[in-house]
């Protein structure tokens, strides 16, 4: 029996990781840009943000997998053909990394350990009662999918107030639900913390822009590792230096590597790190496909299949 | 009916923070060092390390409160006055505050922030698979009470592998529990991230040293909230010079405010912050006085009396 094809799309540096757990797999790995292939001998692609257009060259296309849990690259390409399945990459390490990932910021905000730091770096004790309590730290979680709910159980857990603004009202354990284009501001007013978890549509496209951040109560503070299509980076900027955001932390850029010139790099109030929030473990990822590839080759389908139209 | 007269013995900063809380409350404060008042007029006494000696002078003393949850700063009085209850502070939100201080260390270190804030300084996007997958991160927490619980059950719940070495083996969700002296080496062999919670007692001095570093795996990272007699701290400097620990982050220190001269503020692998972990919230920890006070005054006795011989 011959392997499927499995094309890679995906950065150099990724694709050595994969294609190394996919040697001696039922799938035969072809990196693009690397390996040569002819359109028609392709079965499976992964990717995370295709060349637009290029999907649409591949006429025997069965499916497409997503290298992460958003699929907002995919849906960017006007000729993504309808009529593949796209399965996004939802699994456990993923959520509980991102949990550990907001986890972090939040309390490094929460518990001034930047500040902590500065007077260690000039020997200085400073002792002092954390200036707002855990309990009137409000939690705010734009979007509440897997991730929202593994991440929300900790910050519920430690005692901060926990709510969340979706499409759609959501039930979990301690967790205040806001619902709707409605329950927008009312959602913003109650949040101290804004943690963003939206997957990127048309209607969350610039989500995090000027009004946003005004309603928001002063001294608010904003983590956004969604996508970097949800900012408008200069209103976070003047949010910023007008001292209505006391900080944020971002992980997503519209452009990745974020570029040199980028005021954000040298921001006081910002920090930046390089799209890790989630990464996903390339064995774990390598075994999502391989087990998504023979599902679909014993003519099943895997779980997780995104409607291409609503993007969810 | 006349008030009961809680002598406090603490910084002065501290006390301020106090007394505003007991202003209009059933208990009258006196601050030592601050207000004048006769020996046999104190009922109660606050503190959390008072001057050896002064606590034998007070001859109608009912009952003395910890300002901590730990007892040792009256456990080295070798005149306490063993007829009175020595009660300890117990309360979820300093558990809670412990957790939240250790997550977020253990995560600053496992998600390599401090490198991600170095390539932020040089604009440089260092994306990067976390080198040590959480699975494979083992965290081992010397001490196992409330405190360490509350903690664990964190750890457990975000993927890390979770035990515990304590007196009496322990029995909690995910937990691998070592109990004894004879099983301590056994324990260090198999822990990443050693986070010390033990409270202060003759065993238990200095337990952070060489030989306890030489046990655990190349690489391991230490963080002590307990107390700084736990700690070694030319074996804590040696280890980490050696290369055989990675890092460490102290909260507690031999002498504090930790001495200008000390290394450890400046040693490149060392977090020191002012003994911040679990600060009690004042209202909380007046509240848990007030209500102390008045369970001895009804003669009944409030939960959490610390056995003056054994310190637990």
């Amino acid at each position: 029996m011959t392997k499927p094809n499995l094309l890679m799309i995906v950065p150099e540096k990724w694709s050595s990781l994969w294609t190394a757990g996919l040697d001696n797999s039922p799938v035969r790995p072809l990196v693009h840009g690397q390996d040569r292939y002819t359109p028609g001998s392709i079965d499976y692609v992964l990717s995370f943000r295709p060349p637009p257009g290029l999907l649409k060259t591949l006429p025997n296309l069965k499916a497409v997998f997503s290298l992460g849990a958003g699929v907002d690259g995919f849906l960017a390409d006007p000729d993504y053909p309808k009529q593949v399945p796209l399965v996004r990459f939802v699994d456990n390490t993923l959520s509980a990394e991102m949990a550990q990932f907001v986890l972090l910021h939040v309390l490094m905000h929460h518990r001034h350990q930047r500040l902590f730091d500065a007077a260690q770096a000039q020997r200085k004790w400073r002792q002092m009662v954390l200036p707002r309590r855990t309990e009137d730290t409000r939690i705010g979680f734009l979007g509440f999918g897997e991730i929202g709910r593994v991440t929300a159980r900790h910050f519920v857990d430690l005692g901060f107030p926990v709510s969340a603004w979706s499409r759609t009202r959501k039930d979990a354990p301690g967790l205040k639900s806001f619902a709707g284009e409605g329950e927008l501001e009312t959602f913003l007013a109650q949040t101290d913390i804004l943690v963003c978890l939206l997957s990127l549509t048309r209607q969350t496209a610039g989500i995090l822009n000027a009004k946003t951040f005004a309603a928001l109560p002063k001294n608010a503070f904003v983590i956004n590792v969604a996508r970097g299509g949800h900012l408008i980076e200069k209103d976070l900027i003047a949010a910023l230096d007008a001292g209505h955001l006391c900080g944020a932390v971002l992980d997503v850029f519209e452009i990745e590597p974020l570029p040199d010139s980028s005021p954000l790099w040298r921001h006081p109030k910002v920090t930046v790190t390089p799209h890790i929030a989630a990464i996903s473990q390339p064995a774990v990822a390598v075994q999502y496909v391989i087990d998504g590839i023979a599902k679909f080759e014993r003519g099943e389908k895997p779980d997780n299949i995104v409607d291409v139209e609503t993007a969810y």
